[in-house]
């Protein structure tokens, strides 16, 4: 029987064209975030299967991949249920890898420590059109920084990447999930149907305030607090100033130091930034993940329908690991999502230099070919690219073909 | 219960000392490959099954880490066996899934095609000192040419990126599946004990000839065989001319090509190379992979007690997709091996520029705050690495961990 052909379900190959965008924007990553002192790292693509499912990783941890016990470990006669065939499995995030990276090797690295992240994860998500099941993540992560500074720098770095990337106009909102908290708490939602709250406030954007009102309602919660929240983002809405409008509406639910770091990033990244966007406080920002503890942010673009980047405040988790809490931030561009916007653009990688191939009629004598050779040699010692191929006996449709992989020059060389 | 902290057995996490140095390889393996004409492309880690227990890997098959079915598909109750437990599996090597590339996308291909892949593997390996579960491999093959012209072009490359990391005087050592196939047939012994056969005499460097000659009389073969066989390799050792003599010795046994293409492979890399190093016939050579079916080589480094590079020619691995073989041959290096050698010998990453520490007094207003980040900013934009971090209590120590991750400038800036 012919062994199989495609890729696993979900999964891709990539070809040559997309290959050379992926490179572009890996180099141009992380050229730009070692500039903001970023170090790169790398954890293994597995992970303890305790670790994985831990409840830090949400509805993730549903499609996470699971890896056999191996030899003696794995005992198909005593197994009683699927977590005893498993303990491991791939990765969904770089998040949690990174946590349990830090815990095992704090006593390395200097405080506060920046790690980047270029790696791929897995999801057993539902296939479909652009969506994989492996896919490259790549994160920038703040960690032993307990100050807003984390916030500033990592979204400096992250703007000036995509404005490097040639994107502009874009917005990136901001919001704390202390705020979050402290306006339910305000509004009187029980703290144990918080998390319902948010994940209908969270469809604002597609239901508009109306069917938040609606789906609140329904849920059970007193139409006092329901009207009481909604009305507080049209107040905010009005207002010239919705932080300070908070300020004074939460004194004493709200931690102290909220409204005052949320000004500081603000006033620091508009006047240091090196792209074109604008940041929003934008109080309906809700984000998944139940991990994150403070602020939270996105980088919308609604010229391509989704968020390029997301990220936020974690600093209960490396806790998980070690029993102390440290401090950290982190920031996730969409690696795929803007591959994929780069492709659809026709994006030409610039200074890609031009490629030459030398065609050589077939048997070519050993001394006539070395003479070839040595040319080649000089050239790609000037930084050329020069392919070394046998003429086929169909030289048109053969030029034609190395014409799509970007070869512009031709020379042909004969026996004669 | 805290999370483990720890890898997984037998994978690390990689800090940013050796990151550095493994980008830098990583950028050169690439720079210097794209010269040659080798165009990079991605497969997924993860593989069907029945691919990876096709018995084209050898003993690598035992090693797989098998990832288990998913939903429905996983049934406790009815599961036989491990086998009706898994569906696909981590990749053990880059060989395999690069096949099912080609059988997959040739259509969108020139012909021939140059790839090169650079990308982790996994081998359930008794973990051992330097050895890992998780490595890296990076590969480069060239698909769809028959000549020897891609051995030439794999070894000129292969060693052209060793000699741009200062490797020197080391050995290329080449060889042919089909004279060590003749040679047997030659002796006399029977070719369903060829592999067995091959496995004592790759034991030559450990044992020697005499080792070598006992162990194939204790395997049970003729007396006469054996010492035919050891008095070829004798012959050939005295000969000025190894290959000559084969020809002569093999005629009617050996294929044609075979020797002629030895020589071409031999005068036009050693005319042509860019690196200081040996091209050797060597008729002991065997490598373990089954899939071979003509030239063979190795990269010996003998200061550094292994090979640093293997590969060879594989003719029959993409038919077994296709059901039509088509010329294969590959040139893969030992990343991890040269990235341990590398930082081992203290390799500096030539011209890492200095980095700057801005060191931040606590609670720094925003507006002074905005002219720090403004100045890190215009460093950076002038290619400075400039890493922004609030003042430790400890300044000395915290300078002291910022040197070790290559930190030579410090400024400080205080809140007065």
């Amino acid at each position: 029987m012919p062994l199989k052909k495609k890729p696993v379900t979900g999964m891709k190959d990539i070809l040559p064209a997309e290959m050379q965008i992926r490179d572009y924007v890996t180099g141009l990553i992380k050229e730009t975030y070692k500039s903001f002192g970023f170090s790169p790292i790398e954890t293994p693509c597995v992970e303890h299967i305790e670790n994985l499912c831990s409840k830090q990783g949400g509805d993730n941890e549903k499609l996470i991949f699971k890896i056999m016990k191996r030899g003696e470990k794995l005992n198909l006669e005593t197994a009683q249920s699927e977590a005893d065939l498993t303990d491991s499995g791939l990765r969904y995030d770089l998040t949690l890898p990174l946590s349990r990276f830090y815990s095992n090797n704090a006593n390395n690295l200097p405080t506060p420590f920046k790690a980047l992240q270029i790696g791929s994860v897995w999801r057993a998500d539902r296939p479909q059109r652009g969506r994989f099941r492996q896919f490259v993540q790549c994160d920038i992560d703040i960690l032993g920084e307990a100050s807003c500074l984390a916030e500033i720098e990592l979204i400096l770095a992250t703007t000036t990447l995509l404005g490097k990337l040639n994107f502009k106009g874009f917005k990136v909102r901001i919001n704390e999930r202390r705020i979050l908290k402290a306006m339910a708490e305000y509004c009187g939602f029980p703290e144990d149907q918080f998390d319902l709250v948010f994940i209908i406030l969270d469809k604002m954007d597609k239901i508009g305030w109306d069917g938040v009102k609606a789906e609140l309602i329904e849920a059970g919660f007193s139409a006092d607090s329901v009207a009481k929240y909604v009305d507080m983002f049209g107040e905010m809405e009005a207002s010239e100033d919705p932080l300070g409008y908070l300020e004074n509406k939460l004194t004493g639910v709200l931690a102290a130091d909220v409204i005052g770091n949320l000004r500081t990033i603000r006033q620091s990244v508009e006047a240091t930034k090196a792209a074109d966007f604008e940041l929003v406080f934008d109080p309906t920002l809700v984000r998944g993940m139940s991990y994150y503890t403070g602020t939270i942010f996105e980088i919308e673009m609604p010229e391509f329908g989704s968020s390029v980047a997301g990220g936020g405040r974690y600093d209960k988790m490396i806790g998980k690991f070690t029993g102390n809490d440290t401090p950290a931030c982190g920031f996730s561009i969409g690696f795929e999502r803007i591959v994929t916007i780069l492709l659809e653009n026709n994006f030409q990688v610039p200074g890609a230099a031009g490629k030459k191939a030398f065609l050589i009629e077939k048997n070519m004598p050993a001394d006539k070919l070395c003479e070839v050779l040595k040319e080649a040699r000089a050239e790609r010692e000037n930084g050329a690219t020069v392919q070394v191929a046998l003429m086929n006996k169909n030289k048109k449709f053969q030029k034609e073909q190395l014409s799509k992989e970007g070869y512009t020059e031709f020379k042909e060389f004969f026996n004669r």
